[in-house]
């Protein structure tokens, strides 16, 4: 009889452990993103890069690896290529220098870590895991975060391991733009605009991040980035705010978000998808078109999220006209797409 | 004919003025304070202060000012005294520097603004507001942060302006026990604590804020902080985070918070009031409650909010032994108290 109920027992846990599902997505920033602006070389480049990504990040989850774990595998490929904009490959700031942001969130018991405006750690997105895991902070800043990540023993690089051309040149031509703008001010006539400087519309998004959903049923969310184009006076977007630009929570979803951070701040993106979830029982799906479909169309927030709820249940709304996007499931279903059309 | 519409007009309107409500409501902060801690001078005067905050933000509703400049006027008070953790009086970094950080939002727009690591902005709500109407930003951080200031002609001063000698004794104590405990580390046998920097339980608290009704109808929050006592690595706390420490929308409510800033971050403390208003229909009351005395209790964080909704209603929860708190409204209340049992 003993017997019995054991191989029963044994039987009842096997399948549920076949029935134990897992899944990730990530995304590779959203904007102007239009298949005539892209040859069918640099599509490719992006799809296998995103592929490589999905696979590492899947790779964790496939040998029982935590939701945490596959979002810094995932985001680790895309931040050492020049292809994203998040540590090699981030873009300029005004003064020339890349100064990165990231966060990561897990849903299992809702600690977090964030780093803003950091310019020599080789993996921003481990530095925001070691804030969350090493510290009793959640969000350190520039030279104190860098310093904090060197003592923990963080790999740490010259500034000049994150340059690359094209984003030099990104600056250049903002620089340039920005110069011809504010010349067209000086002759104006026109009562000139309270806001002393405009981030130009084409260099407010890049950012890359992960939601991962482990065979124990723990979400994790992750976001690393460059920041925007140009930016200026130690700007900090949504990136490195939980709530804004990363949340987690078992109960309910991970979120990653990309986009016009300023307007993922203010309607605080990331969370009030998860809100929606908790308190007016909408699915994943309905919660994130009333977010980024609806309010921050509203609002005049560009960009998108990549979400995933407890369930594996996938949803990446995005209101630009593309988002460098993927997941892969257990289930054996994987997608990797670019344009709003995919 | 005419005439008489024009009277009864006029008679309409004017009761309607009579009826518009408008009220405030500030925090000095929260923690460990109880009655026989402190002197009956001490707290007079505490008192007294709370007392021309709360008149100086008045003074600005009455007379039809908007709720944003009712948030500066009270907040200035606070950062002026020595009395409160902002500004004049804002505790020490590990490394003997003010640090202070600041945001603010207006309710009608959902803009925002927010200062993090500042150390030569006298009044770091003021940039905070500057960061929102002159920048196309959110936030803006350390020596960025202060570029910004100074270009749009803030007040800037020596370091030597935030210096108290309370505040550096407080951290000489903390230092003098974190030796302590680091000497006790070393000679225990129990495996060490993952964390390597553990801040003292009696430094965590600090920050003054201020939530706003005007005559118009629109709610503002704002929120000053030094951070806490003997903090590194340019940590940010909850204080600048829109979502986090300070929140505002005229659909809901205004909520400015004051605690343990890390669990404050984590649990999106101020935008969640406002969630479970907006999707659950709760009052500002049960909102506050479920969201200070229970989930941030559950979930070990100390601290409390001022709250403000649309009909003026205020709601002061705090889960700790005292909050420097008090309000005064259009209808002639007017409330200050210090502890719990208030």
């Amino acid at each position: 009889m003993k017997k019995l109920v054991v191989f029963f027992f044994l039987l009842l846990s096997g399948s549920l452990m076949a029935q134990q599902k897992f899944a990730l997505a990530i995304h590779g920033g959203a904007g102007t993103i239009t298949r005539d602006r892209m040859t069918a070389e640099q599509e490719k480049e992006y799809k296998d890069k995103l592929e490589e990504s999905l696979n590492a990040g899947y790779a964790v989850l496939e040998k029982g690896g935590s939701a945490l774990d596959a979002v810094g595998a995932a985001i680790h490929v895309m931040e050492e290529s020049p292809l994203f904009n998040a540590a090699k490959g981030a873009v300029f700031t005004h003064e020339g220098r890349n100064e990165m942001d990231a966060s990561i969130m897990n849903g299992k018991d809702l600690n977090a870590g964030a780093v803003a405006g950091v310019r020599h750690i080789k993996s921003p997105i481990d530095a925001a895991r070691a804030v969350m895991e090493k510290s009793d902070h959640v969000m350190l800043a520039g030279d104190g975060a860098e310093e904090f990540a060197e003592t923990i023993g963080l790999e740490m690089v010259d500034t000049s391991y994150f340059y690359t051309d094209r984003r030099w040149k990104s600056l250049q031509n903002a620089l340039k733009k920005e110069k011809v703008e504010l010349d067209h001010d000086e002759k104006s006539t026109e009562k000139k605009s309270s806001f002393i400087y405009s981030v130009p519309e084409d260099y407010k998004f890049g950012t890359v991040g992960c939601v991962a959903l482990d065979a124990e049923g723990n979400l994790a969310a992750g976001t690393s980035t460059g920041g925007m184009t140009n930016k200026r006076w130690k700007r900090i977007g949504d990136s490195p705010v939980i709530g804004a630009g990363t949340y987690a929570n078992n109960a309910t979803c991970a979120v990653s978000a990309t986009g016009h951070g300023e307007y993922f701040i203010r309607s605080v993106v990331a969370y009030d998808i998860s809100a929606l979830m908790e308190y007016k029982g909408l699915s994943l799906r309905q919660a994130g078109e009333e977010v980024v479909m609806k309010k921050l169309v509203e609002r005049g927030g560009d960009g998108g999220v990549i979400s995933i709820d407890s369930e594996g249940n996938i949803h990446m709304p995005f209101n630009t006209k593309g988002m460098y996007r993927g997941y892969k499931k257990s289930t054996g279903e994987m997608k990797i797409a670019i344009y709003s059309e995919d």
